[in-house]
């Protein structure tokens, strides 16, 4: 037995409709490496205020938000931060004695790895999807100054409603859309899901796009980064948002920050 | 690092208003040694009903109850078996798929070891208390044979109603009490309480006493333990009540029935 838990051990959690395994194994390699007395568990529920009153009754430390609570836990929350507010989506929630904290740390891990990637700005982009993510994919997008784009989904009041306010364009299918960076922010390419095997985008497009990022991150490589490598084109795959996101949180709940190598490892341990 | 947390790990938690250690690392303990996929962790909290409902949210497995909470609680969960409703008390929850089934291992825990300490049932008891704890302590002694007893409580509402509905006389202080096996359910001798350094019954009547017997389990060698002793009395100690009504949840959590001589090492280990 290595990790002894005591009374004064500190929870972190994630709320999620179907939890994988990735942030359980990312946060508690770096506890242990740590030496941190924390330890983190993944929950699903059924009954989102009651599990977010429960983490402010119990004095839960940190959770992390994903599909389908970003926008629903918003009212359940007590301060919103810059980083989840401007985008209405949540994806880390921070309790200050009893004062639950809501941030967006896919955000910033997203604008981070597109100018690290090198993405010129000038580039047109196209981002299928309308949800909580595609609203911090598309924020960090246009924020990084990529001015030119379109919101991909087939949803005809949020679509519209996204590209609108970043000054993209918006269409409900990909087909006839042109675009040098293809984005993919729809569960297409999920392990599991109904379309774990398709393309959000044609294999042309493909082809005749500058670099490919896609969010799943079970599997990152998807059908559409599998086809942009071989296609040869530079992409980024949703282990990189998902490990950069969560260094992010690590952050908020611990105050610790991390090292390059050490969020590398931690996110290679987090998928094996 | 030894044991790796998955989504699909269970947890398992305590409920109390001052938590200690010993739940934490006695039900870890065994989890590391049984390869269990579960994690406990204590805590507390200032808002009981959504505490328990975000239990039941969360899908978090089973509670250990503690003061102040085992008889609040009761309204929150939603079958009360036998052990805590015979005496409206609830020391653990087990959630299953949603619904928070109410037990209270206090009382098996005492009839146990009441028996194995071979006490004569046609001893007399004089039992301080008359919270949640104090009805598991009187219901366990009167259904394991001890007809004669007294429950010393100066809550003049609680004490009576505990001593009427098991057939005992009430006392409203020890003084005047002469009985053959002394029971203390009082916070007296409790570290970091105001009344660590006391007795809640004379040293005479200690003298006198064939037994004695102190739920007080941190530290669970407590005055009255320690003065019993001194007297060559018999004692059970409230280390002794703690481990196997942990061991007790543990088996309702798991499944997994422990040996006494499991129970014996998580228990010195928990009290380390």
């Amino acid at each position: 037995m290595s990790r002894v838990f005591t009374k004064d051990t500190q929870l972190c959690m994630s709320l999620s409709g179907r939890p994988s395994n990735i942030g359980t194994r990312f946060h508690n390699y770096l506890y242990d490496e740590l030496d941190l007395n924390f330890v983190y568990k993944a929950f699903t529920t059924t009954d989102l205020p009651a599990a977010v009153a429960g983490i402010r009754a119990l004095g839960i430390r940190g959770c992390g938000v994903s599909m389908p609570f970003k926008e629903s836990c918003i009212e359940h929350v007590d301060v919103m931060h810059d980083s989840a507010s401007a985008i209405d989506s949540v994806n880390t929630i921070v309790n200050e004695d009893g004062v639950l904290h809501a941030y967006n740390t896919d955000y910033q891990a997203v604008a981070d790895l597109v100018r690290e990637a090198g993405l010129d700005p000038a580039w047109s982009v196209a981002v299928t999807g309308s949800g909580g993510m595609a609203k911090a994919v598309v924020a960090a997008l246009r924020d990084t100054g990529f001015t030119t784009g379109t919101v991909v989904a087939r949803n005809e009041r949020t679509g519209p409603a996204l590209a609108e306010k970043y000054g993209y364009g918006w269409s409900a299918t990909a087909d006839e859309v042109a675009a040098d960076v293809l984005v993919n922010v729809t569960p297409v390419g999920m392990a599991g899901g109904p379309d774990s095997d398709a393309l959000p985008f044609a294999t042309e497009q493909i082809g005749a796009a500058r670099a490919v990022v896609d969010v799943v991150a079970v599997p990152s490589e998807t059908p559409l980064i599998l086809a942009a490598r071989a296609a040869g084109k530079p992409v980024i795959t949703g282990a990189q948002v998902v490990a950069l996101q969560a260094a992010e949180q690590f952050t908020l709940y611990t105050g610790v920050r991390l090292r390059t190598e050490q969020i590398q490892r931690a996110s290679e341990f987090s998928r094996r």
